[in-house]
C-alpha cells in the first residue's frame, strides 16, 4: 500500500456513486465497481466498500452541503438490483495493515457522522431506502440516516454480522447507533448483532432495527413519498444557487512537503514531525453577501477549510510515521478575524455563510480526532485569532513565543479570541473546546470571553490560561526542542491511547462513545490473533475453514 | 499462574495492610511485603503491588463497610519511610498473560471504585496522605480518594510515568480521573501524564493533582486535622457495633464445581459454560432489625451477595476458558421478596439494612463488568424476584419457560419484581437495568413498575419486555442448546467487545468511561508490540536499554 491515498476527487472521476437531483430531493445511488478498489489484492463485490468509496461518498456528501443546498432529501439506496451494500470489503480488511483499517474506519466514521450533522445543521436529511441483503457496514450506512425504510419482500433483511462470522465488531457506529440511537433493547440487540442472518419484515421494526417496511410492490411510492415529506420539513431554500467546490490548488514537493494556496505542510522525517502553517488573508473580508457567494471557493474561510481538511488527511493515511503535527499561522490576525465576523454575522441569514462555519466545524473535528501529538506554536508573526485560535485550544499543547526575540523582526506573538470560541465549533463532547479546557474552572471561560478581539500577549495570554507554556527568547528554542525530543521518544501507541483519553472530558455524545468507546474495542480486536492471525476468522474468511480460537476470555 | 486465586482472605492473613482503628478515624497502611507476591518472578519493591495485595485492600475497604460502620474517615498512608507507592508491579506485568493484565486491572479498578462509593454511600470517606514517591497506580490509589495531602518535603510528588516509561497507560482509572474527577485542565494533564519524574509541591495545587500541600514539618498534624474534618462531615454512628464477616462456607468439588451455602457452580467444561444456582432463603424473612444483626453474616441476603461475589471473581480469574456464565434460581421467590423488602424498609433507619443493599448494587455491577456471555434461563421451580430478578437483567440474553413441561413437578416459571428493580441497584451509567433495558421505551418502565409483586407467567413478562425469549416444553430444550453451542462457537474477543458495547447505553459516568473507553485503549495498548513485544517497553523495563518501538501512529 505504498501508493498515495488522494481525498481529493469530483463527480466526474466518481466509479461508485451517482446522483440524480430533482429538486429538493436527490436520490444517492450506491453503485460500486468490483474493479475500482484502492488497492489490488480484492474485488468490491456486492456493493462492498474499501476506503476509496468512502472517498467518493465523502465528497457527495460535501458537494450536497455546497453546491446543492436546495437538496432537503438525500434518498439514499443500492443501484444494484439484489444487494443494499455487503459492507467493508472483507478481504480488503484481511489483507490491511492495523494503521489502515483503523484509518479507514475513522474516516468512514467522520462520513457517516456527516450525514447526521447534515440533517440535524443544514436541514439535509437522509432516508436509506434498503432493498437487498444491507449486511455490515451497509447497515451501518443506513443507521447513520435519519430514517429506515426496509422492503417487505421476504428476503430483504437488515444485520451486523461481524461479530459471528468475522470476529471482529461492527465498528463503524454500529454497536453504539443500535443501543444509543435507535434504543434496541439490549438483549434484542445482543440477539441481532450475533445472528448472521440478520432480521427482516416487521420483526425489524418491532426491534427498532428500521423504521418502516414497505410492501415490495409498493417500495418505489413509499419511499418517493416519505422523501417528500421529510423535504417538507425543512425550510425551503427556493431559488439558492450553489457554490462549485472547485479543485484545490495543491502540490506535492520534495520530501513530503506538501503546497496549498493558504496551507503549507513541512516534513521533518528524522525527527517524526510535520507542520502546518496556516495563512491569514491577504484581502479584506467579504463586503456583503453578494460577495461572499462571488467569491465562492475561493474565498479564505471556505478555502482554508478545504486545504486544511486535505492536508490532515493525507497526514493521517499517507505519513504514518509523523507522530507529531506542529501547527504554525502567519499573517494577519485582524484580517482573519473581520473574516470570521462576516461568517458569524450572516450566519443565521445566509446559507453559504453557515456552511462554511458548519464545515469549520467539521474540520476542527477532523483535528480533534487525529491521532498524532498536536502542539501550537505561537510565534511571532502568528495570527492565531478566533477560528485560527480555536485550533490551538484542539492542541495537546501550546507554547507561545513571549517578549522580544533577538533579530526577530515580527510582530510580538499574539493570541485573539472571537465570539466562534464560544459557541459555533462544539467538539464530539457538544462542549466548545474552552469549555472542554476549563471544565475544572468554569470562571476561566468568562473571564476569557470578556477579553474577545483583544491581542493577548504571551503573558495575557497564560494568565487567562490560553496556552500551555510562554517562553522568552532564552528558553524557547531548547524548550521546544526538547519537547519534540521527547515526544519522539514515546511509543506512538502509548501516545494515541493518552490522548485518546486526554481529549475529551466532560459528557459524552453519541459521537465521543464511537470514537471512544466503540472504536477503542474495535482497534482492541483488530490485534487478536482470534481475528487477524492465521486461523483468525477475518484472515479465514471465504476458505471454507472456520476461524480457530483461542477460547480464553478477556 | 496455574494457581487457583482466592479472594477470600481475612485480616489475620494480611501481608500487606495494617490498620489503625481510632474511632471515627481509621487509618489503612500500605506496607507491601516484597516477598508476598501472588506469583513467583518479582519482588514488590517500593510498595508496588500485584493482584494478591489488591485483593487485601478489596477485604479491608469491605470490612470497613460491615465491621467498622463507626468510622468516618479512612486515611491511607504508606508503612514505609521514602516511598508512597510505586504502584502495579512492572515485572509482574511484563510476565502476566493479557487475559491476567486485563483481569487485574479490571479488579483494581473495581476496588477504586469501592473507595469512592464508600464515601459517597456510607460517608466513609478516604484521605490519601502522601509521603514520598506516589507513582503510577499508586497515584491512582491517591485518585481515588476524595482529598489528596501531598507533603512538600522538595522531594515527594505524584506521577503517571506509564506513557513515557512503559509504553503503557495508567489504565486503573487514573487518565480518566484527571480528566472528569480532578479536571485537570488537558493541555496540563497531557505535560503530566508525560513526565516521568512527576510533580511536586505547589504546582501540584495549582494543576489540581493534590488538594492540599503540607508543609512536611507539620504534616501528620495537618493529616490528622483534615481526617477530623471529614470525619465530622458525616454523621456519627456513635455504638454501633458491626457485623462480623465471617469466613464462606465454600467447597472445591471435581472439575471445577464449587458449593457454597447459597450458590453452585457447576461447569461444562466440553461447552465451555459455568452455570451459577442461587437459592431464595429456607429461612423467613427478620422479624425485626435486631433480628437482621443478630443473624449477621448469616442472613440469607448478604450471604447471598458474599457467595456469589466470590463465585464471580472465582470464575473471572481462574476459569478462562467458561465463555458462558448461565444464571438459574430454586426456592421461595415470595420470600426472597420478602427478605429484600425487609431490608428496603430499613435502610434508612438501619445501617446494616442499607450496607447490604449498597453492597449488592456492588455485586450486581461486578456481573455488569464481567465479560463472559451471561444468560439468564429462568425454569420452573426458579426464584427470579426482586435483586434476583435484577440478575435477569443484568444478562445478556433470558430464557424464559412457558407452560406446562411434561414431567416436570416444579411450579411453573415465574418473575417477580420489587421496589428494588426501580432504583437501588442502579448500574455504572447511574440508570437501574430496566430504565437501561428500556431506554427507547420509557412507558415500559412504567408498566412494569405497576406490576410489583405479582408473580408473571412466561406470557406476561414477554409482554411486558422483562424477557429475551420465552420458549415451551416442545422447543426450550433446543433453543437454549443452539443458543449454547453458537455462542460457544463464536471469538471469545468478539463477544468481549460486542458485550462491553451493548451493556451500558444511555449515559456515561465517570465509572462507564474508566470500564468503557479507558480499559479499551488500555486492552489495545496491552497486545501493542511497542509495549509487549520483545523489544517493546515493558518488556525491556529495567534492563538498561530503552523500548525500539515502531513509529506508525494508528
Amino acid at each position: 500500500m505504498g501508493q498515495r491515498i488522494d481525498f481529493q476527487t469530483d463527480p466526474s472521476k466518481y466509479r461508485h456513486w451517482r446522483v440524480a437531483y430533482d429538486g429538493a430531493v436527490a436520490t444517492l445511488y450506491m453503485d460500486v465497481d468490483e474493479n475500482g478498489g484502492l488497492f489490488d489484492g480484492y474485488q468490491l463485490k456486492l456493493n462492498s466498500y474499501d476506503l476509496g468509496v468512502d472517498i467518493e461518498l465523502a465528497d457527495v456528501v460535501q458537494r450536497m452541503r455546497f453546491e446543492h443546498p436546495e437538496v432537503r432529501c438525500v434518498v439514499l439506496r443500492s443501484g444494484k438490483d439484489r444487494v443494499f451494500c455487503a459492507g467493508a470489503n472483507i478481504r480488503m480488511l484481511g489483507g490491511a495493515a492495523h494503521t489502515h483499517k483503523v484509518n479507514f474506519c475513522k474516516f468512514t466514521n467522520e462520513t457517516r457522522n456527516t450525514f447526521e450533522a447534515a440533517g440535524a445543521e443544514s436541514g439535509q436529511s437522509y432516508i436509506c431506502a434498503v432493498k437487498g441483503s444491507c449486511a455490515g457496514g451497509g447497515y451501518e450506512l443506513a443507521l447513520a440516516c435519519d430514517y429506515i425504510i426496509l422492503t417487505d419482500d421476504g428476503s430483504s433483511s437488515v444485520s451486523l454480522p461481524e461479530a459471528p462470522l468475522l470476529a471482529v465488531l461492527p465498528g463503524t457506529g454500529g454497536l453504539t447507533r443500535i443501543t444509543d440511537k435507535r434504543k434496541v433493547r439490549r438483549d434484542l440487540a445482543d440477539v441481532f448483532c450475533s445472528t448472521e442472518e440478520g432480521v427482516r419484515g416487521r420483526r425489524a421494526v418491532e426491534w427498532r432495527l428500521v423504521d418502516e417496511i414497505a410492501p415490495n410492490a409498493r417500495f418505489d411510492e413509499i419511499v418517493a413519498a416519505r422523501a417528500r415529506e421529510f423535504a417538507e420539513r425543512s425550510p425551503a431554500r427556493a431559488g439558492v444557487e450553489g457554490v462549485q467546490l472547485t479543485p484545490l490548488d495543491r502540490r506535492f514537493g520534495e520530501n513530503g512537503a506538501v503546497s496549498y494556496s493558504l496551507v503549507e505542510v513541512q516534513v521533518e522525517r528524522a525527527k517524526g514531525v510535520a507542520t502546518i502553517v496556516l495563512r491569514a488573508p491577504d484581502e479584506e473580508a467579504p463586503a456583503s453577501v453578494a460577495a461572499l457567494h462571488a467569491a465562492g471557493a475561493n474565498g479564505w474561510a471556505l478555502r482554508l477549510a478545504r486545504e486544511l481538511d486535505d492536508a490532515i488527511l493525507h497526514l493521517r493515511l499517507n505519513e504514518l510515521e509523523l507522530g507529531v503535527i506542529i501547527f504554525k499561522s502567519e499573517g494577519d490576525g485582524p484580517k482573519a478575524l473581520a473574516h470570521e465576523a462576516f461568517l458569524l454575522e450572516h450566519r443565521d441569514g445566509d446559507w453559504l455563510a453557515r456552511e462554511i462555519l458548519l464545515y469549520w466545524k467539521r474540520v476542527l473535528k477532523r483535528i480533534d480526532l487525529t491521532s498524532r501529538s498536536l502542539v501550537a506554536l505561537v510565534e511571532n508573526g502568528s495570527c492565531f485569532a478566533g477560528l485560527l485560535a480555536e485550533i490551538v485550544f484542539a492542541c495537546d499543547r501550546s507554547y507561545m513565543m513571549s517578549g522580544e526575540f533577538e533579530g526577530d523582526k515580527r510582530a510580538p506573538a499574539t493570541l485573539a479570541l472571537s465570539a466562534g470560541n464560544f459557541g459555533p465549533y462544539r467538539m464530539s463532547n457538544d462542549l466548545t473546546r474552552l469549555q472542554t479546557r476549563f471544565l475544572g474552572e468554569p470562571a476561566a471561560v468568562e473571564a476569557a470571553a470578556a477579553r474577545q478581539g483583544e491581542p493577548l500577549d504571551a503573558e495575557a495570554a497564560s494568565q487567562l490560561g490560553l496556552v500551555t507554556f510562554a517562553f522568552d527568547d532564552v528558553d524557547w528554542e531548547d524548550e521546544v526542542r526538547i519537547f519534540l525530543e521527547e515526544r519522539a521518544s514515546f511509543s506512538p501507541d502509548a501516545m494515541t491511547g493518552m490522548e485518546a483519553n486526554l481529549r475529551f472530558p466532560g459528557p459524552e455524545t453519541m459521537e465521543t462513545r464511537i470514537f471512544g468507546r466503540l472504536t477503542a474495542w474495535q482497534n482492541w480486536i483488530f490485534q487478536r490473533p482470534n481475528a487477524v492471525g492465521e486461523t483468525g476468522a477475518l484472515k479465514r474468511y471465504g476458505s471454507g475453514v472456520r476461524g480457530e480460537f483461542d477460547r480464553r476470555r478477556v
